[in-house]
């Protein structure tokens, strides 16, 4: 089986691609704060990379860590609804223009996190929100219009 | 491609919205918690939302986020068993049993949860987890069955 | 329809098997780790449970914690990425590679995590990401010769 034949199917794959490049850029960037501010919550790294054992993050790490989570809490069901829409037959159309819009917002909502950005951050996140609850609104009519 | 005509992938869909609703909602009402207790993790946010700075999150509020966090542990893995269990050729029977089970007692868990509810919550979680084992079973089932 | 006459496909279901037992067994490790150090987050568990209410996380299950967080984080754009991979048609003996090597080497990384060895959780860490990125990079590149 091979759905690259199906525009829907495609825009997906791109879109997964870009999402889990957003989950990992945070995830890499929580590391890379961590370097900078030489802190680290294990014992065992602290003589290694000569960085300061600290039982609480510090708040440069701590907002990384915040804008992952809040990345993982959106992108995770927006992933599962979307392979749910495209093996639904949905169409190419409105895949696209959820999948742009979400994808767009996501990454500059975690530009905005990391510079805390406001009211950018606020903006973008409400952005993001609008095709999640589109995107989740179509499954429901795709699966009443089959009946 | 359309798999409407597949009724385990009708009910794998269905599972999908009403989960990704419990994920979306208790990320909103982590949102809603910060409003109520007027605390926020970002400085930022503090003079435009009138609310106090807070390096450690107040009670109310890591409550919302424990039950969030739980109930990703536990969603994550059975949307990915329950779509490969479907995309396997599963029986609509098993599916529909093992999903209806798992989304009811997944709500009913982040109700107790957001409540303070003992023994409910610990009861919940023991029902949702048996269906998620039921899933993992039977996908292992399907594939050796397979051979 | 069924995919289990897909080698790829079945590689996947494996992977999926085994890496949301991974989160699983991290998950369950975290409540075993709060009924040995007898510390609860929820005031309501205090009595139930014989255990002390902690705003703050014991080192230990902090510890637990944070292994699955890095679990999730990985674990998640991987397992997106791989069905991808599968239903555009990637071929299978890679995906036998990525899959492989992904998957032992997280448990690898969550056993080394969990007993603070360090450079082995350096390196299992590192083994781990070369896969996700080359998963990443095959996506791209089925999309590309696909056009």
């Amino acid at each position: 089986m091979n759905l690259l034949n199906n525009p829907a199917f495609v825009a997906y794959a791109l879109t997964c691609v870009a999402l889990s490049c957003n989950l990992i850029f945070l995830w890499a960037y929580s590391g890379a704060a961590r370097s900078r501010v030489k802190s680290t919550p294990n014992p065992e790294d602290a003589s290694r990379f000569s960085s300061n054992f600290a039982d609480i993050e510090p708040p440069e790490i701590a907002r990384v860590l915040r804008a992952h989570a809040n990345a993982q809490a959106s992108i995770v069901p927006f992933l599962a609804l979307g392979l749910v829409y495209v093996l639904a037959g949905g169409p190419y159309g409105a895949a696209a223009l959820y999948f742009t819009i979400f994808t767009v917002a996501r990454w500059l909502h975690s530009w905005a996190y990391l510079g805390a950005r406001q009211p950018l951050r606020t903006i973008f996140f409400v952005v993001a929100v609008l095709p999640l609850l589109a995107l989740m609104g179509h499954v429901v009519w795709l699966l009443l219009a089959a009946r």
